[in-house]
């Protein structure tokens, strides 16, 4: 490909709003341009190594038995009726009616379609198991798209789905496409990437995993154990609390403490410690408007999602005036809310005792309270957010917490969806039975997105050598220069039918901007030709990760470029 | 592939409501499943043949120096308010509104979003020409989806747009693109196709060409002279009229008809030829309910298409009695119609003289008419059908008409959506300047129907090799002799290793069942090995498509098949 004709510019300028790296350099490197809230187009670069990593994804599911198939962008109502989502979703979906006025939707997700493929196809148990997969267009009505590629509403996804005779088969599938998953992470050339215990979300079922690439810039709270490898997502994370050993010592009594209304300032105006106080966040079901206390221990947070979780739908914060409730001094004690309220208690109040809260009076607060003796039938859930430091809940080692961009996810569904839908095998005791389904999901431009946020440096994007757009950036300097002219032109020919995938600038420009636009582009060799450089009969290597440079005999350039695009391949794939 | 393990079931029955062959094959053979009127997933055969479809579109296309990119499948509508496709197009365009209560749209097709690339990318005469491309899900809302993937509503389709600075440049690259498309339908395997002049629609622009699929069961009717090679289509053709060479006898005069209303009984009433009459239809503008009266002689028919055009806009029939004009009776005499009305004298009415038309009174028709004497100001205009035997416009041989699929097409769409969205090139000369663009669209799937359509036989499909799923369906039968199971496996293993795809059919079923199956899917090599081949040392090969059969030692078959593989390869190519 010759630059003077590519599709796209380089530009100086971060672009306004672009706050990522990977979205600012994107933008700046003619990778991508905005059409909508969330919505891109990809210009020839990404498209490039969009395909790219498209291909070691279809080669990874291939690779497990899976079959790749199309699925429709938009359906009909019906299918989304059968399983119970099309009333269970909401405006993440888009809805519409078609000329005939029927109620059609765009796809965010296809276990509906799968299920249906496999209806009447499907029968005996002879049929199973069998992964099918699709690469394709989703979109997803998101509230917040941001970020460039990392969170939009279009994007194109590689969903795959499992169906199986028993859970042993599923477990034994699930571990395989687990390690897919890894090895596509690696040929992608990621390196910071772990995979948590994951949220299930709108998917239903049970076990889940996120891979998640660790980043600052991640949307995504994850807690790792660096000692015995334990990782969940933050909204799912569990940890050994540390326990409650008072014994019970006075008697509970209202004290007054003025303007102290968070935990601080309680602690400073009672001169205790936040380890001996609840406090009490509320919420209100999002669907239903019912009111939801949470009491943790002070030194502790609310985990939302677990939350939502135990109350089975989206939460809210509300308003604790419409229910009388003193912002500040609200307890557990003399309570005075609906009857549906949802009472919660975490864990880390389990045993407290001789401990502040609020009581539910303006300007006071109870000290001297005892879970055991002063609250009746409190049952203790688990709603508290791990914190730094925290103990790991297998080794008991302290635990970290870090950020990460979740780049792909994989769920066992159980028969959610094979049960609702009616798909039955018949089983050989002449009775029938429902599959038990996997599913799987790769966002490709999220996943292109990332490789850039951890390859990235301060010149520009760095791509490894298996998703590069080019593999190498041939660069004349002095193009007007007829000797320069013609032995770039010669070696653009030359290198082309060896099979390397080349980018000529071929612009009579500055060293300067052809310098500069091969490292923004991020393409992993840059091969110089100057009159300098020809004059030693030689052109100037430079690896764009490392920056190393080296000179080659313009005779050798060829195979010295081939086997250096080996090398770097297979240092990226040796330890799959 | 094991075909044990390959999602989709072969069937014996042909499904309800199929009637077209590619239909009937396709479901039946397990290769599509209908999801919704005009909606189908692919199952793992058919989205194999889609890749290689889909792969052979991308080489050709880069071959001429296209670009692939990828446009949004959903866009917002300012995109499509600039170029005014946002109104003029009406219900095949879905459109919705996201959460945001923002309207949204469904791309039907891609010039706006193509513009909206290059919009500040570029900028000088340089930077052109271009062609970006995508292969990407379309949905076009169509009033009557049929024939499974041959009218459907959602489809994948390769779009492709090219920028130039002049007409000449324009015109010189189109031509390597009608070219570049005639590779691909060689390479597709299609023999049957012819290029037509082709009617623009909605993209506007005027020069196009539409390739045709020539069947039985197409959608579009062609006019094509079998001497100089003339074609287009049906909606568009001209052709040689014959002249009118009467002199004007007699006296115009209302006679009583009776009940005779059509021009046949019209001609047998009063003893004349259709060639002495004129007919009328009337329609109306579909939008601006305006009415459209159409003269054209007797023996010719009015072409819809051409009308539209005249008007500018869609039209229906109308209902004459609204206008109190007597159906069977209508003339362009003593005509009471609204000062509005569109009055269209065909070509065919040139000098025609003693002609009969009717009266607009009830039971009468006029004789001995004149268009020369009795119609003031008339203008001729091209609003026939071509029929059988009309000559030719180029050459004056008589015309053959056909029917065709339209599985590609090409547009010169000239400066409207550049102008319209101010894309614009800073000429040497201190001026601007929009692009000429060009566009060119193929939908994979109707290819794939169209294929089966041209090759099927009553056995099945018959794949040509470049695009068939599997070249190979490697065929044990008593697949429980040790024997031939042992041998098969060995040859699977050997043939995939060899880079032959193959589907294994490890079925232990009958060979009735087997030999069927093979067929049915359109493998275009079968290797059968039995008890009784074995016992020669041999498989029997048979070629799908002639139905040659042969046998081959086992100790060649590898190397024999591979042999067959590239030459039924090359003989598609061979004229490319």
């Amino acid at each position: 490909m010759k630059i003077s004709k590519l599709v796209g510019k380089r530009v100086k300028e971060a672009p306004n709003g672009a706050v990522l790296r990977s979205h600012i350099l994107l933008l700046r490197a003619g990778y991508i341009k905005q059409v909508g809230a969330g919505i891109f187009s990809l210009l020839p670069p990404a498209q490039r190594v969009s395909l790219k990593l498209q291909n070691i994804i279809r080669d990874e599911m291939n690779k497990i038995g899976g079959q790749e198939v199309l699925f429709p962008v938009v359906m009909p109502r019906e299918l989304w009726d059968m399983s119970g989502r099309y009333s269970s979703i909401k405006e993440e979906m888009i809805r519409f009616k078609d000329r005939n006025n029927h109620d059609m939707l765009l796809g965010m997700t296809h276990e509906e379609a799968a299920v249906h493929m496999l209806l009447n196809t499907a029968t005996s148990p002879e049929d199973l198991p069998c992964m099918i997969y699709q690469i394709q267009t989703k979109f997803r009505d998101e509230a917040r798209p941001r970020g460039g590629l990392i969170r939009v509403r279009e994007f194109i996804m590689k969903d795959a789905y499992s169906f199986h005779n028993t859970q042993e088969d599923l477990d034994s599938y699930y571990k395989k496409v687990y390690d897919a998953y890894i090895r596509i992470y690696k040929r992608f050339g990621l390196k910071n990437f772990v995979v948590v215990e994951g949220d299930n979300g709108i998917m239903g079922g049970k076990v889940s995993h996120e891979y998640m690439e660790v980043t600052d810039v991640g949307e995504d709270y994850l807690v790792i154990c660096p000692e015995c490898g334990y990782s969940s997502n933050m909204e799912v994370a569990v940890c050994q609390k540390d326990e409650n050993d008072q014994t019970v010592a006075g008697e509970m009594k209202e004290v007054f403490t003025g303007n102290a209304h968070t935990i601080e300032e309680v602690c400073e105006f009672l001169k205790t410690d936040a380890k001996h106080t609840a406090k009490s966040v509320c919420f209100k079901t999002a669907n239903t408007n019912k009111l939801i206390m949470c009491f943790v221990r002070g030194d502790h947070d609310v985990n939302q999602s677990k939350v939502a979780k135990l109350v089975k739908e989206p939460i809210d914060y509300v308003d604790t005036d419409l229910y009388n409730l003193p912002a500040g001094n609200i307890g557990m004690f003399n309570l005075n809310v609906p009857e549906d309220t949802f009472i919660f208690y975490d864990k880390s109040l389990e045993k407290l005792e001789n401990f502040v809260t609020g009581a539910n009076k303006a300007d006071y607060h109870i000290v001297n309270a005892s879970m055991s003796r002063d609250v009746k039938n409190a049952e203790f859930v688990d709603i508290s957010l791990v914190m730094k430091g925290e103990k790991c809940c297998k080794c008991g080692h302290e635990l970290t917490l870090t950020r990460g961009i979740e780049i792909g996810n994989i769920f066992q569904l159980g028969t959610k969806y094979t049960k609702s839908m009616g798909l039955k095998i018949n089983t050989p005791d002449g009775k029938t039975k429902e599959p038990i389904m996997g599913c799987y999901g790769i966002g490709v431009g999220r996943n292109l997105a990332s490789i850039i946020e951890e390859k990235a440096d301060d010149k520009g994007i760095v791509w490894p050598m298996t998703v590069a757009p080019w593999q190498v950036y041939l660069c004349p300097i002095r193009i007007d220069d007829e000797n320069v002219n013609a032995i770039s032109n010669e070696l653009y020919k030359k290198l082309e039918k060896a099979g390397v995938e080349v980018l000529f600038d071929d612009r009579n420009t500055s060293a300067g901007t052809k310098l500069t636009d091969s490292e923004l582009m991020g393409i992993p060799i840059r091969v110089v030709i100057s009159p300098k450089t020809l004059a030693n009969g030689q052109a100037e290597v430079t690896i764009r990760e490392t920056g190393e440079k080296m000179f080659v005999p313009l005779a050798d350039l060829v195979s010295e470029v081939k086997m250096m695009i080996q090398e770097q391949i297979e240092e990226i794939e040796k330890d799959l």
